[in-house]
């Protein structure tokens, strides 16, 4: 039977799938009449294997691992690169659950390699237009009153103005976005020790990496909710997140988070590093460079069914993706079945933080007739997530930063999806 | 010169720790100036070690890990047991930030060991007092609407009525507590495709390891917000936290939250397994037995500072801690540093969510005097954390189980942390 809404999303009380119904209807004997078939000694009713001794001991590891049936669910390099020290990997999205992404699928981007740093040894100098330079050690910074928060992280290189082609999985089209709970300390109450002289307007942040990575940030965003943090999911940072400290820039593209950060220098001008010269502009279709694009705009992206997935048969599945904006909270999100000719509002999954991962869901009946998934953010200040052509109308295609237009996935009459940009 | 809070609890804006001031006044000179010391050329205004060669390269491993440096911030075992099967791990509570668990560091309570499930193998049947008995696998119950909460999951043997000595840490005495975002499908909507009889009242649970453990979970609690979780913190279940499926009740002792989930068998009473009869049940003052206390009640635990941390100096500290209520959200923690006799109110970090561990923070400033540091936390009902007195004399000191009284870390005038209970 036909639903009303054109694309078959619907919101169904009960949802068989696949189950096996037992034998039987009497519950025990039901339960108990159930053939076992050859080759499936371990399936009910039948006890199995694992349950016939006893499995592993506390510890192994102490630091704990993954299934080793999840082996295949680990970040990948984004593409090929001269050295693998100046290089990117991709968070493996369409194998994840909820927001939080767990530190070791974290995505990353290194431009000299990830620093082995001695937090014992690490300093954080601040200076420049300061009335007192100073320089902090680890302990000392941690004394001072810290915040959690979780905030995705995403680099504006994400996604692809030239396409990816029909065989890329979500990690492979917005694979360069992570979410965790950072901590740290307000940069306001570091500056405000070292006290911002009048002039003061960008501050030069630099790692202590072997590109000593540098950006400009603005004094306004750095008084504001930027932090020093030391800390991801709990746990201190991990090393290639910017062990032992970095700047988390909240809602900003995330190469101005300065991993492994070591100096502040207070100016009152931008500090025009290669960083913001050479990268992270956009070109404009009149020619000219967009410079210090900071904000990431709303964007979203269904993960599940999403590329290389396949969908076993007919019927219900839970639509499910991730949306996200720089500028504060997600308010809606929109899905479509049909390529973006009729819209359904998902569900979001409380809490909706600001700057943050937004789960979204929605019930889908696939009928098994080719369709097309898009899903389209709207966030607080009224702003809604556009179509590529009109993101292209807007920006041209000379750009390589800051594409966050609406993602197509293609089911195909067979079940399997495929990337149609 | 002395605060009018009784304990020296402050709200300053300014909080100069040890910083060190770089000497000149001029801020480039100044940075310049600074001398560099014997045996700290990696620290300013040297370029350090760490940025004169490329760092490690991109995957390194796919799957990340903590920084060496980081070590010793691992699960330890709780006690000598005589099998390593049979026993559990803790989380070591005060080296972590935020409310976050990572999934490395959760606790573990195996009773046959960890057993090692293929997915594809795995299955869930669901029997008892139902119309159709059903058999489900993985897919068939991924493909049901899902959710992600954070919830905090504690095991009731979690604090001790006997004391842990002064040499215990926040690991050794809340250790069996962590949090994660666990994602799953609700077990109302299971239930609801096998058809509940009308005396349908309690559920037996068993998990699909080599004790298989069993607990009876009431009909109320799993048609509310009980979960069958497959994920934590994004990725699937960690094969310690019962991969790949696993019962989740939400503010409930951690031990009906049975891992690895294999059948459901609903009947009409509770199934007196092993584990809610010699165990998992509260031995009274008056000599019975109180069985099926479900629900954790309201706690909290300083974990910065805590026992086995030194101050290093008088000065300003950040006391930050944990609270926790099965009853639905934090409202409040006091914070005492005299012993509780005198309090003040900690700010909580948003968001406040149910049956997730709050983090709380409160400005100090030690003064150098011995100082008892306490917290005490109350929950949206309104129920106040009890002094250990007040515990005593409800439940005497014949329990194991569910001892929540407040803890209290002593600083010494070395700034030592010891604990006093």
């Amino acid at each position: 039977m036909r639903k009303k809404s054109p694309n078959d999303t619907i919101a169904r009380r009960r949802f068989l799938t696949g189950a096996a119904v037992l034998a039987g209807s009497a519950a025990s004997s039901g339960f108990a009449s159930r053939p076992a078939g050859a080759g499936d000694d371990n399936l009910p009713p039948n006890v199995p294997a694992w349950m016939k001794e006893q499995g592993a001991p506390i510890l192994t590891p102490p630091y704990g691992l993954p299934s080793p049936f999840e082996k295949n669910v680990v970040r990948k390099q984004r593409r090929a690169t001269p050295t693998q020290t100046a290089a990117s990997t991709l968070t493996p999205l369409q194998d994840l659950h909820g927001i939080i992404t767990p530190n070791g699928l974290h995505y990353e981007r290194h431009h000299g390699g990830v620093p082995v740093i001695d937090p014992d040894q690490h300093r954080l100098i601040v200076h420049g237009l300061v009335e007192r330079p100073l320089i902090f050690t680890m302990d000392d910074i941690m004394r001072f009153p810290s915040e959690s928060h979780v905030y995705f992280l995403e680099c504006s290189g994400n996604g692809s103005w030239k396409g990816n082609g029909p065989k890329a999985t979500a990690q492979d089209t917005h694979g360069l976005l992570s979410c965790c709970e950072w901590t740290g300390v307000r940069l306001a109450a570091i500056l405000n020790e070292a006290g911002l002289r009048p002039e003061a307007a960008w501050i030069l942040a630099e790692a202590a990496d072997a590109a000593a990575m540098s950006r400009s940030l603005p004094v306004a965003k750095a008084l504001d909710d930027t932090l020093l943090a030391y800390a991801q999911n709990g746990e201190r940072l991990r090393p290639e997140q910017g062990y032992p400290l970095r700047l988390f820039v909240p809602g900003y593209e995330a190469n101005i988070s300065i991993k492994w950060l070591r100096r502040l220098k207070v100016g009152d001008q931008p500090f025009q590093t290669r960083e913001e010269t050479s990268k992270y502009t956009d070109l404009m279709p009149d020619g000219t460079a967009r410079q210090f694009t900071f904000v990431m705009e709303a964007k979203s992206v269904i993960t599940l069914p999403s590329g290389g997935q396949q969908l076993r048969d007919k019927g219900f599945y839970e639509i499910s993706g991730l949306a996200w904006s720089g500028r504060g909270r997600i308010t809606g999100v929109d899905v479509s079945a049909d390529g973006g000719a009729s819209w359904t509002e998902a569900r979001l999954q409380e809490p909706v933080l600001p700057k943050c991962l937004t789960r979204f869901r929605l019930p889908w009946r696939w009928d098994g007739a080719p369709a097309k998934l898009q899903s389209r953010a709207t966030d607080e200040t009224g702003y809604v997530q556009p179509q590529r052509s009109q993101l292209v109308e807007a920006r041209g295609l000379n750009s390589y930063y800051h594409y966050n237009a609406v993602q197509t996935w293609q089911v195909g009459p067979d079940g399997a999806v495929t990337n149609v940009g």
